[in-house]
């Protein structure tokens, strides 16, 4: 079956939101990343702030403080009312039209329909940190703690939810090391791979 | 860097063999997959029969018992020693040849060379028990029993040995989804990115 929807996982640094913003133009198709929050704020009845903050990152605390903390009497916290936003949101895009999608476990929650292809970008340490160190005018040193934190909190996030693993291969159709294959190499299979 | 070795990892069921076999056909390149063990008894002292059981699945029992197995005075078990053996025979075919090399956990063997493309194949369930039905004429239940024993196996011997973690994406230059992408797609994609 043919791939109308590509949702892409990153390593903070790898450079899979550029990729899958080039993949969308090369395609001609829609491109959701930060674009999706006015959506879900909407939908949650959340600021755009704390939703740009909260929705793909786990607060910046263990899974354990994580799971247990801030649930009212029917066990949810905001941070699930905004997961249970984002969501819907996803799910209502995927039915609209063709598009890429960038994070926000869209792999997971769209993991029962057979026209989506599931990529996974990842990357060398040396060459997402120089990579951060340009784009954030950052050092090395904290370019490589905003790699680790960020990632932590992602994963953090997306094995709470979805209960697998982040980063596995067995979640996505494909997974690619784009400081070794580079971008332009990424995002030719990606293209490729919805021609299936 | 043009990479020149080809190492594929696989799930069991995946077709991840046959895709090697068929890359190293078109390329006109080495394949190794059996045929290593001649060399491997040979450097070992140990008997083909033995290492075709043993060098690439940990024995029949969990990680605890297959740490602490059976070894010797100088803390060696004979699992170790096919290891070793394994390794430099690995180390030199890659020295020697353009190759594929299926499993044998050749991509960490070799992770010091910058001309090795590291590949994992995985699968949906369905379709890789339809593959082990058909090729070892078994029942479903029978198939999905191999498939969970072998791949549990690998992956114990697998963590053991290289301290990372089997099936995570970051181990591989790429990961594919044959179910998904089909068996030709992954070797246009494995040959395609031999070339960068």
């Amino acid at each position: 079956m043919s791939k109308r929807i590509i949702t892409i996982s990153r390593e903070f640094g790898s450079g899979g939101r550029f990729i899958g913003e080039e993949v969308a133009k090369k395609l001609g198709i829609a491109y959701y990343d930060k674009d999706i929050i006015g959506q879900i704020a909407e939908k949650s009845g959340l600021s755009p702030e704390y939703i740009q903050a909260n929705a793909e990152l786990s607060p910046k605390k263990g899974l354990f403080a994580y799971a247990f903390s801030g649930r009212d009497i029917t066990g949810k916290s905001v941070e699930d009312m905004v997961y249970e936003a984002q969501r819907k949101v996803i799910l209502e895009i995927a039915e609209k039209e063709d598009c890429v999608i960038i994070g926000r476990n869209a792999d997971f929650i769209l993991k029962d329909r057979g026209d989506v292809l599931n990529v996974f970008i990842h990357g060398d340490m040396t060459q997402k940190m120089q990579r951060i160190c340009k784009l954030y005018n950052v050092t090395e040193a904290d370019a490589v703690k905003m790699i680790n934190d960020t990632d932590k909190r992602r994963r953090t996030n997306y094995n709470f939810y979805t209960e697998q693993k982040w980063g596995m291969a067995t979640n996505y159709t494909l997974s690619l090391n784009s400081s070794v294959l580079g971008y332009d190499m990424c995002q030719q299979i990606i293209i490729d791979c919805t021609k299936l």
